[in-house]
């Protein structure tokens, strides 16, 4: 089977060496080789070209390397396309030290803390149990169900919505439209891990900060655009936010002398969240085309009319 | 029974409070208030008055209201007066969650990134998985036990030292002055969690800083004298150290214009990892009070002789 990667070149030839060594009869191209273009079945990018049947007349797969699908121009690419993303233990383990990091943060005033130690000022606050501290996680996929089960086991008060009906072992689930103002009531800490879609787009916005507890804090490791920049400026000079953490921005990166590089208020990151592992990415990719070439289901199919 | 609290007085107004209603047979007195002096059986106190049996002729015991004991000078104090310290679930649980907030951003490279953002600098780094990351944690007793657990529930290579030999689950432990050296060139983080002894103090210097894996993360939520601040700021300069989390200095508040204020490897907080929990110490210490009456062993009683 002949298959064509585009992405970073460097994790490309560790690809390589690794599928020569477990799966031979599979042959990894690294663009822009693309062997015989209508021998390639698979195309594994994180941007694929422009014309993509044009380049590869027989594709039958479009794999993601990212956790995301959203960077692809899906009303470009061919209708009846598989488009599959990346779900692998690397991406869900990272985002998971991600989560427990910010929201043990915030619980703990550490962006106050952090802030004092600038000013030179040694002044402790008191601190309430987990058990008293809400969070809740918007995104019940993959990384939000695990991101959930890490701070069950740290005492969290813990809730979860998404837009469907979910159930998760000790954590409040809320689903739908309707259930959302009373989610957000009870977020002292909302983490945002929805994928972007229409509707998610500009979701993170002063009408949603207004639902929060006053004084909640805000960890955004979904998708740049779902985050209304202006407003959470104005949440947290209201103080109706205390403080936010940003891994994800609209652009990235995020331009210079943008208000949140200097924000006391604000830690950001430069999309490092969660990062596709070398090693995880590839073995389970090739659980994937094992199971294309069986006919089988693959993990992580993206539903084209959800757009996740 | 009757008791005298001497400590924080918001907190002595709700131990009082509280004790009226869950053990009416116990009179809280607080400080300066002591009642018939020579009914005095027990001093709860951060700091004992100066000449403590001639206050308290019949005083049977000695507790701290905080994690350890080492803020007495145990030398002053009657040699066969018992001193208890503080061993509660909040003080744990806070500790904990301290840990895993500083060892998952010294793992996830959070100081560098924070920097970044000051430099208004966007780029990734690699991230390695826990698996991958070796924390070593000094002091097994309660709280370093206990984040250990959180720290192997996360997928670190997780390994321990003391002073006498331990056994925990899923953890490397090592022991005594022989095994130092192995366990420390075993520690890509290192925490450290002792008692402030005559053995540990100023056991944080560049002797011990040399034998850590280059470019290893220190979290220091011991007791301040254990850390030679200059070994740490010179091993900070040559990369030996790549960040440090600092929770207790020496003296504390650290004086204004100390180089760590503004140290850009240095995550510095005012001493408060583990903060006595109101409601759970209380709780608590009427427990250890009910095991005086019977003449049971008190929790957390001090070894004298080890000085915690």
């Amino acid at each position: 089977m002949h298959i064509v990667y585009k992405s970073e070149p460097e994790r490309g030839l560790l690809w390589q060496a690794w599928l020569a060594q477990h799966a031979p009869d599979i042959q990894l191209h690294l663009w822009p080789d693309i062997g015989e273009a209508d021998q390639v079945e698979i195309l594994v990018a994180w941007q694929p070209p422009a014309n993509i049947l044009a380049t590869f007349p027989n594709l039958k797969v479009l794999f993601s390397v990212g956790a995301g699908a959203d960077q692809f121009d899906l009303s470009a690419l061919p209708p009846d396309l598989p488009v599959v993303r990346m779900i692998e233990p690397g991406l869900t383990q990272g985002m998971v030290e991600y989560i427990a990091f910010s929201v043990i943060g915030l619980h703990r005033d550490m962006p106050r803390y952090f802030q004092q130690q600038r000013n030179q000022q040694w002044r402790a606050h008191n601190a309430i149990p987990a058990s008293q501290r809400r969070v809740g996680i918007m995104g019940l996929g993959e990384l939000g169900q695990a991101a959930l089960k890490q701070l069950v086991s740290m005492g969290f008060d813990c809730a979860g919505w998404s837009r469907t009906a979910r159930e998760i072992e000790g954590v409040r689930c809320w689903h739908g439209d309707d259930q959302l103002a009373d989610f957000l009531a009870h977020s002292d800490i909302l983490v945002c891990l929805l994928p972007l879609t229409s509707t998610t787009r500009g979701l993170l916005n002063a009408e949603l900060f207004r639902q929060l507890p006053y004084g909640a804090g805000l960890v955004q490791a979904g998708r740049g655009p779902q985050l209304n920049e202006n407003d959470l400026l104005a949440a947290l000079a209201s103080g109706q936010l205390r403080a936010a953490v940003i891994d994800v921005t609209d652009p990235e990166p995020l331009p210079t002398e943008h208000p949140f590089w200097s924000h006391p208020a604000i830690w950001l990151t430069p999309h490092i969240a969660s990062q596709t592992q070398t090693d995880s990415a590839i073995a389970a990719l090739l659980q994937n085309l094992r199971r294309y070439q069986r006919g089988e289901p693959m993990i992580g199919l993206i539903d084209r009319s959800r757009g996740y």
